[in-house]
């Protein structure tokens, strides 16, 4: 890489710390960002500071904001009374994309991991406990990943939540539509058999 | 992509601007630029503006540089007799990779393509002829593409200097080292059978 003269080198470097970008695309990049007029390389310069400087935790569901409380736990057309409970600020994102949901939202930012010693209180679980304090909630949907440690994460919130009476409830798992049986995992398979449901 | 605030959705945007970098890469850059420390941000948004800013293109031989002339033009170390001809800064990257090629470069900035309206007046092509004149040069080696406009490229350049005595020669086309008969196109396998060499 050190074929290049030193600006351009560093600006490589940098390019490839970036996750999935490797010695090949970092160079078409760095090229691609000199080959922009100034006004362009200044505006992607600008938005990575700005973005690192303004964006932080919104203090009540803990989403990726710029304005605390952020501007979905402020939004007065969003019920009050249901919380989706998801891992990270990008899972809000996608359940944004279906449209459907119009409650609140808690990130967890991870999930309980005991093999890589992450606990219940390394995760923004304590938050959503006093909420549900505070707040009037009746249905808490737990969005965490179909994965080992997202399964585990809901089932220690649910039976944190249901003394408190409160209806907790999680996304179904089954065969993604589209998808063809034949490529489904048996695991997926086995939920999609028992969350069967009557036409 | 409006499900985020706006600084983050700002740099989602600048990013997804890069080439080969579309909606779904862009957030996950987004968001791994947002989880590294200020100091990563600063200094991947640094690199940006200092290489777009610092970067310019060396006034005897045309390859990006940082200072003028040229860490290679100014090189003692390089033979001042044989130029090799290219048509941009990466090819001369690519060249610099084997290690073998020890005399001077110029970069053209592009290849002549009358389809595209690109003349000889349009690449960097007279700054070549002017060093001819004036540097006591043995040998050019064109090392333009391997495409139509490369060729033709390197068919005018080769017309062009000629007639000045200075030997012009042009890299071998064959069947690429490690590469399958089966697999090489026909032109590729006619300009291999070509420039068969004996044994």
């Amino acid at each position: 890489m050190n074929q290049y003269a030193k600006p351009l080198n560093k600006l490589i470097s940098e390019l490839s710390k970036l996750p999935g970008i490797g010695g090949k695309t970092a160079q078409r990049l760095a090229f691609h960002i000199l080959s922009m007029d100034r006004k362009g390389a200044d505006a992607l310069a600008d938005s990575i500071r700005d973005a690192r400087d303004k964006m932080k935790y919104c203090s009540v569901c803990g989403n990726l904001t710029d304005e605390d409380p952020c501007g979905m736990c402020r939004d007065p057309k969003r019920r009050d009374d249901v919380i989706c409970v998801v891992e990270s600020p990008r899972d809000v994102a996608a359940m944004e994309r279906i449209k459907e949901f119009k409650g609140r939202y808690h990130v967890l930012h991870g999930a309980i991991s005991p093999m890589e010693g992450i606990g219940p209180d390394d995760i923004n679980l304590k938050s959503l406990i006093i909420r549900l304090q505070n707040e009037d909630i009746k249905e808490v949907i737990i969005a965490t990943n179909p994965t080992i440690e997202g399964e585990a994460t809901a089932m220690y919130i649910a039976k944190l939540i249901k003394p408190s009476g409160i209806k907790v409830t999680r996304i179904a798992h089954g065969v993604p539509v589209g998808g063809d049986l034949d490529f489904a995992d048996e695991i997926t398979l086995l939920k999609a058999m028992e969350g069967r449901r009557e036409l």
